[in-house]
């Protein structure tokens, strides 16, 4: 087959720029919706329904669905539990719907919707999302979540992770300045991540909410093979 | 004075996220607005009227005035000239005013025109900005053209080199995880500048349309002392 594209982008503000209904996306927020996903998965969570508003969150709690709910890290207190990965136990989520609100990743998936299939990315489940990619014959375009519609480092890094895996498989090339600027970064950080995540800002942020025990957990490879795919209104396992 | 904050925006398009009327904003297209903006300055351009679109360009030419306009790099048949610094010498534009539309700079700028001032950045004049920003107690926002509202690797290098210069003199400090992000890239990048542009999008494009000529001139420091400011509809030496 023919090389097949990588694109990165850095913010969901900047996805209309990326339109291709026939990539699958890849949606990325490690600190810390997409750890947190990828994890209530590995716990044997039936099905996440991501929303956008924290509105249409409350609606659902009123019609007795469970529902995690954060706003700049912050739980909210009509929700059972919020963005930590830790709250996702299997305890709590097994065989369960999960309602999902958060300050930048659930935004960002339904940004992507239109593509051809959008999956959830994390390192927790990087060499089976990365396997799978290997096998399709489709362009990739890796959204980062962000900050608020800015730029952040530690989804950055992890579309540099992606596509570095990615590149070295054969199967795709890419002509785009942010994948290569993420690998640049990847590359300078890698060495000793969880020291260069300490100048990002979201990681000053947890810590000033108490909320940095996942940063560790976060940035940790492959403890599962869930590859969470939106399938309409909510995620399944692929 | 209190330290002050330097902010990088990697699109346009994501300007409105970095609201501060009271920053100084930097727009930068270093391949090729901005290098040309600066070496007319040099050249004793009296003053350049930035427009968004053609149509404007075209009406501005039809009332006699000496227009420079360009897309995807391509003069138009009906300007004066295109985007190349090359073409800004004295003969040409002393003495001159000058209507300029290109792809992606002289949109930024006026993306910018609600901060308290709007700066031209290039390599080009990289000490003369950086000393008289140093001395002014005002946040920073480097606004980077990029291409077509996309991340770009030449315009980011630049907004890391600007960034490391104003936070070695002790005014400024940043938690913007996209300035640190420049100045990484910067750091990878300095050692061998244009080995490393070589990789850029934009460079290939202006391969692909033999006009990378520019390339080592724009990538050159401190040509000029000039420092191109917005008042009012144009730009004039500050």
């Amino acid at each position: 087959m023919n090389k097949r594209n990588i694109e990165v982008c850095f913010s969901p503000a900047l996805f209309p720029e990326f339109r291709n209904p026939d990539a699958i996306a890849v949606i990325t927020d490690i600190l810390r919706a997409s750890s947190a996903i990828v994890t209530a998965f590995e716990n044997g969570v039936e099905r996440i329904i991501p929303v956008g508003t924290l509105e249409e969150a409350m609606a659902y709690k009123e019609k007795g669905f469970m529902v995690a709910a954060e706003r700049d890290g912050i739980v909210r207190d009509f929700a059972d539990f919020g963005n930590s990965p830790f709250n996702f136990t299997r305890d709590m989520v097994s065989g369960k719907q999960i309602v999902y609100s958060t300050t930048n990743g659930t935004q960002a998936i339904h940004t992507a919707s239109e593509c051809y299939r959008v999956l959830i990315g994390a390192y927790l489940n990087f060499a089976a999302l990365s396997e799978w990619l290997n096998k399709q014959d489709r362009d990739v375009i890796i959204l980062c979540a962000g900050w608020k519609n800015k730029f952040n480092l530690e989804d950055s890094l992890y579309a540099g992770a992606l596509s570095e895996q990615l590149l070295s498989g054969g199967n795709y090339g890419t002509i785009c300045d942010s994948t290569l600027a993420s690998i640049d970064l990847w590359q300078q950080a890698k060495g000793d991540l969880l020291n260069y995540i300490d100048k990002a800002a979201q990681r000053e942020r947890l810590r000033k909410n108490k909320l940095d025990d996942v940063i560790d957990y976060c940035h940790s490879f492959d403890t599962t093979r869930m590859i969470p795919v939106l399938d309409g209104d909510h995620l399944k396992n692929l």
